[in-house]
């Protein structure tokens, strides 16, 4: 028996009917090449989104168990249909939902974390010849309700599943062809990285790269399981496999240049100059369920100093709340937003070898006039905050100065 | 504390966010009055039908284990919204799956039979002040797989819930005001029913009322549940109360009317008269899963006789599949298929006691220019099987003749 196979396919990949035969075509193609072969199926289109809309016309703030129970079916009309489609090819198929599937998650719900996977009944299903497809984003909790996992739950699903059946590998079909060197949207120049490591992938789902979510990265490195992302329906994409390093890659000092839009920039003016303030500021925001991102603290000017940060333009509304409540405490100065940022990052192992890298990025930037206002960096990443409108301009150029338009 | 309720919401009940509010406030009201509420929901409008044309646009017989998975997701759909929608107004709510209800059910796929409930998720719920919605139409089979509980599943449910949970009676919300003598489409003049015997309302269903399924009836009836049925949204309907025999009803002799347009006759010409014939054909219409109605055998002319039935339209292309093998090997004459016609029915425990109630029907239909084909009568129903044509005016003589449009 050949080695088993996750396959994942997203909303976009199933969206119709046509779609779900041409996908449940490319597991059978698997299966008869004798792979056993396990399908984690998305929510077919927008539908995700619709039963979310749907819930805010019965409820302007609905709860979240509920919206849980809710958003679940969403997958479990994309399981059954991929099920029925195989079926109707003569090859063997069943549907399992997410807490069929043995996945046990925590219990923050429509934000769970996976806790364990008993896949005993996948184990049987496969036994019996199935393709056996499960359904991505959900879990069972604690409390024996299901929970999903946040948005890109799906691919979390599938690499979890793939670490605990020990699949020989990952493959995550989408509607691109893989992980480029910068978005072909905004540069289009920009080339298909054919291998990648799981800590570059990283940084660049981290900097704005949406093709993959970082924690179903963060489990595949964890576990060593190996990703392939390729396009869902063309057969000749090679697409791009996320590993661990080789060698042949820290020929490249950056693999890939990444812009987000969906940060906002927030400055609190005149801090106290004690210990403990930012402690105070960063721990309201976790509370707040706020993820921040990019934080930078000015020297103090007097007894105060400023201090920003940026946070994802969903968070903000919270942020905001939070802030009020800090001011007031800390005493500190007015508190500015700046919803006109982007943030564009430049990635790559081999940074740590090469010196130089972020004076190349800064001075280009400066030669083509992007005014820098905050820095951040990583061992293998660096990122600038820029104004919105300089963000496709400095992605450009900076795809052009690390060489990434030329095969390596 | 008061006594238990179970309320059933079916689709057109709980179609779109508004009316999904508006049941919710019945359900919301009956809790504040002191009772414990389980509310089971359908599936919202006509979800169920949009889910099976999208699956037979992926294959056009979709396997039936899968079928059930993506029906599944209805009823899932309508739970949590109607429990949003308590959340919303204040009042704790939880949704529960069938089988997370504890619904036990057996391995027939698109038609199972509830086996068991173990209500322990349901009790929990509402010891913390829950009013639990819980998935009509679908429980768990003996393979751990969803199974749906076929067409009207849900009234299923909700009486199978009231008698596990002890209920003090089961309320069935729809959009008509309950049982009416007939059907008032036909015959304006109907009035409502205020009470009725399981019995008769069996009967009645059977005779084609489709206020509620036949099933949930019997379950009623075996445990004793008193049922109410009643408009979801008028909350002045007095509704209809399905319950064991009291000595009051035994005044009218008849209870209701009823015409059933969905029947075929089937004719099976010059069948050998000789011992087992008819067993040979009904065992083999029971093996192609056709539900046999009325059945007459003609007195034999020669060494054959005529044998007809009628069979509903739905399991009609299966009968005909049958037949087909059972001429060859029977080795009867012609078969023939009528589907212009109609079942016209008077319902009643009250011909228990009172003899002339068929003469008195028969009469009237010939009064009316009104050919009976075949003629069926159980303890408390007599059935005709007339000309389609006749079928409305049938029903409308009946109606007066037996004095239904005048209040008892």
């Amino acid at each position: 028996m050949k080695e088993l196979i996750v396959m994942k396919f997203g909303g976009t990949s199933v969206a119709d009917p046509e779609k779900i035969q041409r996908a449940a075509d490319r597991a059978i193609a698997k299966r008869k090449a004798g792979h056993p072969v396990v399908v984690v199926v998305s929510a077919p289109g927008e539908m995700t989104d619709e039963l979310i809309a749907l819930a805010r016309r019965v409820a302007p703030e609905p709860d979240s168990r509920e919206l849980d129970m809710l958003m679940a079916t969403g997958e479990q009309v994309g399981i059954s249909l991929f099920a029925i489609a195989c079926r109707a090819r003569g090859v063997p198929a069943v549907s399992l939902t997410g807490p069929q599937a043995g996945i046990l998650a925590d219990e923050a719900h429509t934000k769970a974390r996976i806790v364990e996977i008993k896949p005993r009944k996948v184990h049987e299903e496969l036994a019996r010849g199935n393709i056996v497809t499960v359904a991505g984003f959900q879990g069972l909790n604690p409390h024996r309700d299901i929970a999903t996992l946040g948005r890109g739950g799906s691919d979390l699903t599938a690499v979890a599943l793939a670490a605990a059946l020990k699949a020989g590998h990952c493959e995550i079909y989408t509607d691109v062809h893989g992980v480029y060197t910068a978005d072909p949207r905004v540069v289009p120049e920009a080339r298909l990285i054919e291998r990648i490591s799981y800590d570059e992938m990283l940084e660049l789902a981290g900097a704005g790269a949406q093709v993959m979510q970082a924690r179903s990265i963060e489990v595949a490195k964890k576990f060593g399981v190996p990703i392939r992302v390729a396009h869902a329906f063309d057969v000749h994409s090679k697409g791009t496999w996320i590993t661990g390093e080789v060698s042949s890659m820290e020929e490249a000092v950056v693999t890939g240049v990444a812009l987000d839009r969906n940060q906002v920039k927030v400055t609190i003016r005149d801090v106290p100059d004690k210990p403990g303030m930012a402690a105070e500021i960063f721990v309201a925001m976790g509370k707040a369920d706020v993820n921040v991102d990019m934080i930078i603290q000015s020297a103090a000017h007097g007894s105060v100093n400023d201090i920003s940060f940026t946070v994802h333009k969903d968070d903000h509304a919270n942020a905001v709340k939070a802030l009020a409540q800090v001011q007031k405490r800390l005493k500190t100065g007015p508190i500015e937003h700046n919803v006109n940022v982007s943030k564009v990052s430049v990635v790559g192992v081999g940074m740590r070898s090469h010196s130089g890298v972020a004076g190349k990025m800064f001075k280009n930037l400066a030669d083509n006039r992007v005014n820098i206002e905050m820095i951040a960096t990583s061992e293998i990443k660096i990122s600038c905050v820029v104004d919105r409108t300089d963000g496709d301009r400095a992605l450009r150029c900076l795809h052009k100065v690390f060489g990434l338009d030329k095969k390596p």
